[in-house]
């Protein structure tokens, strides 16, 4: 899957991601008030008008990208019915050839932890019957509980040729609190990072990069930096573009030379462009015209800074 | 919620929490035949065993404790379906008057994180409803992302007057692979727990404990001893009892003087206790009674362990 996600990247020239994170305040007042007029005010109502909402956003920029984002709590907090659409959100993308990032920061021990890797990337093995439960591409997932906690994603997604991005540096303020504190003179980040490309020694891909990848936020440069010399086989998920403050300049240290080894992560500053001034012209009934605008202006200003290095 | 636990404590006499982590290995085969007759080998079918199989154990050990930890992977694993049990579960221990940990050890920042903190702990806003989405009373979370991952929470269970416990040092064996690393003299999850100690002086509940919890394993005693003098105010989710090894005799550090602050949970050691030597009298018919035995040898285990003390 990290070889599929590397050629979806070299055919689209565009190493971004677009996070499809869905809160109704983004959602247009037309999809809004359909959604409600047939399911009610209800949880049912409430993930019947994500799934419209992304479907129209998937249709608008699918050609353009190579995979998407899915952040699982924005659609956990519509409940059980929250969870369908997130379901049918990866089927949709799957079906139009993108490549799906579970953002699901899953994180345990031993058979749970185990669990968590079947439910999304794995299959379920339910009497003589194998199952995809949600059968995302890679997931997001947490470093705290050690190798006990990733040694069972490796296990299925060396089964299911699919892949993890661990977290190591995350993009908000206070991801210093404990990932920046020193130890033995390193940041504990660092360490993480050594750790993220020894997971990823045993499971290498064809095109040079490891299935286990990590996630580096794009408010953090200098770090960005540092650690693409520490895990030089590792894909860089990063998260922070535009409405978190990273900018196309400060992305260029997260590639390697190959122009590889980075997908620059945008959510809100995508599906939510026509909210924008920006991008306002398009207004909430052309919002999926709106998010294509803005894809194609991420990807430029990437570009643009890939070839300024 | 963090005084009902302690009432709850209080008036069973245990200071036990059942985690309630079907897998289908578990469940008893006459329980899985008729859900597999009814749904067939399908996420829905192993979703009614599930199901079925926890009301059994509630039923047969709700009078004897004071609150269960389903434990979310093990839902998950049954995708969309699994949800669904997952949530009727909550709704049920709720019924017979259990306090329920999602044990769902979810992390991440800002309004991502309150998204997941409303999912589990709080109500979602659809237009004029405001609805419970999965409805537990506590939650487990990660504390890698730092205050930007925990606020969220926070802010939620001052709201609903609800609680979390935050992973401090897991009961894992390689656990310490981060958790241990020294930062100035002290070990990393020394830090997290001050941290902890700070995150909960805003959100003390009315019997000396405070809304935000820690979770240490029962499989590093020396470490619960010196948590303990960390976070005096803070009550400890102790997992490792049992199937992982820890021991009466292990707990007696995790509880202040007072005989509160600790809360002790068993998953697979009172679950499937039936298939242990030691309970296979009760066989798979009686598979909640052989839980409920389980759990009255448990309690007087600790209750052993801390008269002895």
């Amino acid at each position: 899957m990290i070889d599929k996600l590397i050629e979806k990247i070299q055919k689209t020239k565009a190493p971004i991601v677009v996070g499809l994170d869905p809160t109704l305040k983004f959602v247009p007042e037309h999809i809004k008030e359909a959604a409600f007029k047939e399911l009610g005010e209800t949880l049912e109502g409430a993930a019947e008008a994500i799934w419209q909402y992304n479907k129209g956003l998937v249709d608008a920029v699918c050609d353009l990208i190579p995979a998407v984002k899915p952040q699982a709590a924005m659609y956990e907090q519509f409940g059980v019915p929250g969870m369908e659409a997130f379901r049918k959100t990866v089927d949709y993308c799957q079906s139009k050839g993108l490549v799906v990032i579970g953002d699901v920061k899953r994180g345990d021990i031993g058979s749970t932890s185990e669990a968590y890797a079947v439910a999304h990337l794995g299959k379920v093995q339910i009497g003589g019957n194998s199952v995809s439960p949600f059968g995302e591409d890679f997931a997001t997932v947490n470093p705290y509980l050690g190798s006990d906690g990733i040694q069972p994603f490796l296990k299925v997604c060396g089964e299911e040729k699919k892949g993890i991005f661990v977290l190591v540096k995350t993009s908000n303020p206070s991801s210093g609190e404990f990932q920046d504190r020193l130890v033995d003179g390193k940041a504990l980040y660092e360490l993480v990072g050594e750790q993220v490309a020894r997971w990823g020694e045993g499971c290498m891909g064809e095109k040079g990069y490891s299935r286990v990848g990590a996630v580096v936020g794009a408010t953090y440069p200098e770090q960005g930096k540092l650690l693409r010399r520490v895990m030089p086989k590792t894909f860089i998920l990063v998260p922070g573009y535009g409405a978190q403050g990273g900018k196309g300049a400060d992305l260029v240290h997260f590639f390697n030379e190959d122009g590889l080894g980075a997908i620059i992560n945008s959510s809100r500053g995508i599906i939510a462009a026509y909210q924008q001034e920006q991008y306002a012209r398009f207004g909430s009934l052309g919002y999926a015209d709106a998010a294509r605008a803005a894809v194609l202006d991420m990807k430029a200003d990437i570009e643009g800074a890939l070839q300024a290095r």
